[in-house]
């Protein structure tokens, strides 16, 4: 059976994780599977170059710093190779322009168009492993592009996708837990998660995996298996549905995104579009606003948003110049607390219970929002862990 | 005008160095030059991940190791363009394989079969400086090759023999001299010297220029000039014929190659292909047999040869396979010193004034070979040195 795998920047990080990595598909081809390999860079690699050009410039031209920032997975898928060869599995390296996977011109933050996959096939008929390196593609006039951050889950996905197969992401994490381990210790791992739920725990912190490859393999419906390079422990499953057998919990998991801070635009003027201008503008600059806030008093709009604390001086100049009469008050730092679940859409009271939690826990939050399959609210950064622990015994995330 | 300038590792081994590069570039720009620019790996990149695919295997398939490779330059290409959109100035950077640099399919050692120069001219049109990763280059079925050691001076030669355009090849080293001044501490810098002047004396240990690029740009009549990336002194014109002002030495230049051990064979038979078997085993292990003696007696042949002392183990075991009764003996170290010259050619006596040198010295070599436009000698370490400056006094080679 033909296996599509994917190994993280942290399991190759050096010579001694490359041969771990080598061994266990050596496992798998020994048990009669085909593997399609993809790698990250190794380790810091893609950092330390990124510092390496911010040295020379400020403001480096994007396609630049692909043909930068491409090497990275080259030298690890040549290791890679290099370290099957040495354990006798026949292995060949390809870059992303050898196999066709075509991108479109944005770069630093290219999509995937295509993949030939006939290239990958034909290695795969001769026995080879083939391994790609991930996060990099072509544009039809041959310049090289990267997929930007959690570019080499996408590339997996893809391929996996044009191969009709299932992929494995393997990284240091061994799965998908209901809340973070670390602060909620009996938190459980998922067997099985659904890819809307994976989507809003990803998007909501939990770093196993990137929305976008969740995407990606959901419009596709590309089994995603999440499991640790450094274990044989059972991982979890991505899938679009749960197995029949598996009960759907009504809240599937509870994240905490740290450091956020609340912007509160006060006054502003009723008539004229000036909060379009503003969600526009930083829309632009690519600033995430996430949790919206407003209210109408006397003919005026007071607008209140989070956003991650780095972002505070873009905001401010952006504003700046859009109306200076304009105020910015800014509070924080605060923290998120979601609880995600598809079951939440069948299950009503799920809102009346999180606020339960917040009253016996004297929390008040800053902002609220929800959706059908979340609830989100910032509250101060002293209550945030203390609020989980309480969500996970509300919602039993705990094993 | 179009110029092809070649920068070395050493010349791009840092972010400073990078941007100094960056400006020697700028300069010529504003002198109204349209530059392609050919570089090479950073510093000691090329043998960091040598030594690194080493550790994983012993014998890393070549395949992967130009995949491994070419990284070096692909970073140099990347950097060296972000430093000059820096400095204001429009550059893009190519890999081989963007600019159809074709090659043999002979890993690690390819040659380059063609180039398009169509893209770099279309580039140069558009007043963009043109970066081209040296070392590189790519089969007719895709695959990433790479050039063998002084390839980036190959491709340099190369691009500038299809465009028909000299050649600036930048180092750490000024220029190329009668002798190494750090020995003769007089030694002039040629303004000139033929290509097969030059050709003798790479091959012979001067590390200015590789024999391969020299011998390129020989057969295309491409126009070397070599200086230093530190500083503006005036370098050296590698040319088929030195200007017709320019009287003609009897002698160019004079080297010393160090670590040269001598090994003699006695007592081979005559009548078998022995010899021819013995050659041709080492030359298939790509072992370059230097100075060759040989004698006869009584029905058996007595052969010496000298090679580079890290061989030794090499030869015994290849002789070993050929005939276990063939008895090796070893003599060492020893350094080989020889001049060169084509106007040796019409100048008779330069043999006995050479070996009226070495008496005069009390120095009685272990070998010697002669050509047109070379003589040289193997003799004990103790003595090389002081045969080197004595022979830059008799042949004129001091400033």
């Amino acid at each position: 059976m033909i296996v599509v795998q994917k190994y993280g920047g942290s399991s190759v990080a050096d010579k001694d994780r490359i041969l771990n990595v080598a061994n266990r598909i050596k496992n798998r081809i020994e048990q009669g599977d085909k593997v399609v390999v993809i790698v990250s860079a190794m380790g810091k690699t893609t950092d330390n170059l990124i510092n390496l050009a911010k040295s020379i410039s400020k403001n480096p031209p994007p396609r630049e710093m692909d043909m930068l920032l491409t090497t990275g997975e080259q030298i690890s898928i040549a290791l890679l190779s290099i370290a099957l060869n040495e354990l006798g599995i026949k292995a060949k390296s390809f870059n992303a322009f050898q196999l066709n996977i075509k991108t479109t011109h944005d770069f630093t933050k290219a999509r995937i168009k295509d993949i030939d996959s006939n290239k990958i096939l034909k290695e795969l008929e001769e026995n080879s492993v083939v391994i790609v390196a991930g996060f990099q593609g072509i544009t039809e006039s041959g310049d090289l592009t990267t997929l930007g951050r959690g570019g080499s889950d996408t590339t997996a996905v893809a391929v996996a996708a044009k191969l009709g197969v299932n992929c494995e992401i393997y990284s240091d994490v061994d799965g998908i837990y209901t809340c973070d381990p670390r602060i909620v210790p009996n938190a459980k791992k998922l067997k099985y998660i659904t890819f809307d739920d994976a989507l809003e725990l990803s998007s909501l912190g939990a770093k196993v995996l990137h929305s976008r490859s969740v995407e990606l393999a959901k419009k596709y419906n590309v089994k995603l298996y999440c499991a640790s390079s450094f274990t044989d422990e059972e991982g979890t499953w991505v899938v679009d549905k749960l197995p029949e057998w598996l009960e759907q919990p009504v809240v599937t998991g509870a994240t905490i995104e740290k450091d956020q801070i609340k912007i509160t635009l006060n006054n502003l003027p009723k008539e004229n579009e000036i909060i379009e201008r503003i969600f526009e503008t930083l829309s632009n600059k690519r600033i995430n606003i996430d949790m919206i806030s407003m209210f109408t008093d006397k003919g005026n709009i007071h607008l209140s948003f989070s956003v991650l604390n780095d972002l505070r001086q873009t905001i401010e100049e952006s504003i700046e110049k859009i109306d200076p009469s304009i105020e910015v008050l800014y509070q924080g730092m605060f923290d998120k607390v979601s609880i995600v679940g598809v079951g939440m859409k069948s299950s009503p009271g799920v809102a009346a219970r999180f606020f339960k939690v917040l009253s016996k826990n004297d929390i008040i939050p800053e902002l609220v929002t929800t959706s059908e399959i979340k609830i989100s609210v910032l509250v101060s950064k002293d209550k945030s862990e203390q609020l989980l622990k309480e969500l996970a015994k509300e919602f039993s995330l705990g094993g």
